[in-house]
């Protein structure tokens, strides 16, 4: 079998039962492609329609003009089969089963979607689902989900999950965000894999341009060895961050409930995602640090954390978790010393971690961060920055965009990651977005991220 | 030496060194004293100003007409020794030392502050600070501290930490937020604790019928033995959460730096938190979690978690995270089977975590969510319902409030904590606001909090 690229970068897509109710499935997904700005042809199939939403229909595949890339399938469960057969006959590239009911439901459904998996076979169109919320390909600008995303942040993420949440759900509410948006270039839902698996995903991200980190969502790996070796090849030139659940006999047999997945020897997964250089995400919360962490910052050549901070306690905390994380303190340089020395009274040096509260009353509340971050970023000693800044009104500036472009502008190469509490937190947050500078919900989420750059640059420049 | 009630409840409080200037922090704080809506007498210390905000002025301490329970020093720290001093000899309640410079600012400043103690010793005055944001205590409509907060939640939290960040920066963000605000009685932040200290605090926590739950930062503790011991007298009718970080080297390094706080050994002083009943919060976001969870369910009798999910894989991750919380995933009961059984079709059995993403289809968003949680809640096996939703739009149901009101009021007992993911989740957090259901950012987050619960009511079942 060919690989997936027709399926997720077609020029030209089929809705098998495009509806032209916009609150039924077939209404919805179409309407959705549409939104998304989809250049290539698109055709609705459905015999009682002359048109849907402007797109002329056909009543059926084999009406169809042209073969074309990708065939959406949004039909009743009894109906898909024939469906399958017609795509395959007209030589589609890919089908795109939404419909649910098969091997998510019971012995019936799983005899029936092992038809559809015969009819698949030898022939060069590939099937992704069934029970998938859908894919969405914005380099491709394709957008073929069920459900709407009010906004999208393009970028250099590509998800591939065995779940819907994140072509759904979750990532609508990403999407809705005002701010610290993920970067997303495309989501695959595989839902009950008949055919297409995170493996083809896998080999897919690797040759896709648009994609610079990869996140896999995979409940079950029924060959974790070529699954650690595939995603250790795209790690080579691409971080790969996986959120693998079911590690304990409770969860895996929930999984096992969910997606029909076999339990995996968790402590042989982790030995072969570590030699991999495949970075583990414990849950939800790490998965999108983590890729937000990859999308925006260079992984560091070290570990050594310089930490600057406008609270005492906030330093004290931050070092804690250093510690937890496996990173270390950097040792400021003289030159860092000097440099901070010039924002502080003589009679309370700053030391390490370097709280420069008062700098904020001697010199003002931009120079009060700006001198410090930049004497930071700018020593050999420190291989990145994690700064916690309280933001109430009195530390506030009108120049902070212009300030932490100007730190992003002259070290590009060295990982910048804020903590910010304060009643100005959103204005800092709305003024820094774009900047490619994450700011994380605490000083542990920040570390957790920090470290796994720093895991992967380790193995990467090993390996 | 007297309780700190005085202090932290006056009916009357002189501000010595109020300021005409609003930008000044002796009119700042003024300011806030009279916006927080304090009751009593206020009393402006200010030999050049007639009135300051309406409030008649005085030349100093020993003109004021009668002895007041509170006096507030804002003054540049050289005149800071006759204030106390006059201040001893007035008989005043309490002196609130907002200015820095002391044993926070090297060796002359510790030997200034060595002669205040002096001052105090053996008086009836008592003494807080200095280098202090300052003090809350809603009950006794007081704001003391330097930070504006643009609105504030009440409640049964009462706070004593050692940084202003409490009452401060990070306390404004929380209560800046639109919903799931932290309810808090009160806030003091001890500073450099010359006189006033956590001890104090807690003796007075256990006293004060305001407060419901205790939360503690400290970086030093000079007598951990005693510390446990009073803290776990507290923690016989309330809980008590203690955040203490310098776990580590480095941090401990920090903390002498920020506090000049020595190290503890922290085998030793884990051990004695466990025996004294005391919850330890790992970090910042634990903490408020922990307090939150705290202020709003009841702890659990057991340890059993009924996972309620309209996500297969959020319920997969989420009893990972019960496992590694040493939690139970609760097995249901027949009859809750059998109401699980009416929102699902018969070839999709709800099994355990309940999955019920299907009964939004079957029988609607409402009955959907609200069937399975009365089960759940209503089962004599669970201990506690996690339910981890998914609100896209078609999730979305107009009587949001309402259910959860109901599920609330009729099982008042039993912990629900919900995990919330979805375009309509800021629709959801706005009608569930002030229900007593805390949403928290991750199964993971929920879990931690949901733990500590179950922690505290075996120990305290036990003791």
């Amino acid at each position: 079998m060919g690989d997936i690229t027709r399926l997720l970068a077609p020029r030209s897509i089929a809705v098998v039962g495009a509806s032209t109710n916009p609150n039924k499935s077939g209404g919805i997904i179409l309407q959705n492609i549409v939104d998304g700005g989809f250049a290539g042809r698109i055709l609705p199939i459905n015999p009682r329609a002359e048109t849907i939403l402007g797109h002329r229909c056909y009543a059926s595949i084999a009406d169809l003009p042209e073969p074309c890339d990708l065939a959406v399938i949004v039909l009743q469960r009894e109906a898909v089969a024939e469906a399958v057969r017609d795509c395959v006959a007209a030589g589609i590239g890919g089908v795109l089963i939404i419909t649910s009911g098969f091997a998510d439901a019971g012995e019936p459904g799983r005899a029936l979607e092992r038809s559809l998996q015969e009819m698949l076979r030898g022939s060069p169109t590939r099937g992704l689902g069934p029970n998938t919320i859908g894919l969405v390909n914005r380099a491709a600008h394709l957008t073929a989900t069920f459900v709407a995303m009010p906004q999208w942040c393009d970028g250099p993420i590509a998800i591939c999950a065995q779940t819907g949440i994140f072509a759904g759900a979750v990532m609508q509410e990403h999407m809705g965000q005002p701010y610290q948006r993920l970067g997303v270039g495309s989501v695959l839902d595989v839902g009950n894999k008949l055919d297409v698996d995170e493996l083809d995903f896998l080999e897919w991200a690797l040759a896709d341009e648009a994609t610079g980190v990869v996140g896999l969502y995979v409940e079950g790996i029924p060959d974790p060895r070529r699954f650690v070796e595939a995603a250790g090849r795209v790690a080579r030139s691409k971080p790969v961050v996986l959120l693998k659940p079911a590690r304990t006999a409770a969860s895996a047999a929930a999984s096992a409930l969910h997606t029909g997945s076999l339990a995996v020897d968790d402590r042989v997964l982790a030995g072969g995602l570590r030699q991999h250089g495949i970075v583990r995400a414990d849950d939800l919360t790490d998965f999108f640090d983590y890729l937000h962490a990859f999308a925006t910052l260079r992984p560091p050549r070290g570990r050594r954390v310089g930490l600057v901070t406008t609270s005492g306690a906030l330093g004290v905390m931050a070092a804690d978790e250093l510690e937890a994380n496996g990173l270390e303190l950097a040792c400021f340089a003289p030159e860092t010393l000097a440099a901070l020395g010039t924002v502080v009274p003589p009679w309370q040096p700053v030391s390490n971690p370097a709280d420069v509260w008062i700098a904020l009353d001697v010199v003002g509340p931009r120079p009060g961060i700006e001198t410090p971050l930049e004497a930071a970023l700018a020593d050999p000693g420190v291989d990145m920055v994690l700064a916690t800044v309280l933001v109430p009104p009195n530390a506030d500036f009108p120049e902070v965009r212009e300030v932490f472009a100007g730190l992003r502008r002259r070290h590009p190469e060295k990982p910048l990651a804020l903590v910010l509490y304060g009643g100005c937190r959103h204005r800092w947050l709305t003024e820094i977005e774009g900047l490619d500078i994450p700011v994380f919900a605490s000083s542990r989420a920040a570390l957790r991220s920090l470290r796994a750059l720093a895991d992967y640059r380790e193995w990467h420049d090993q390996a």
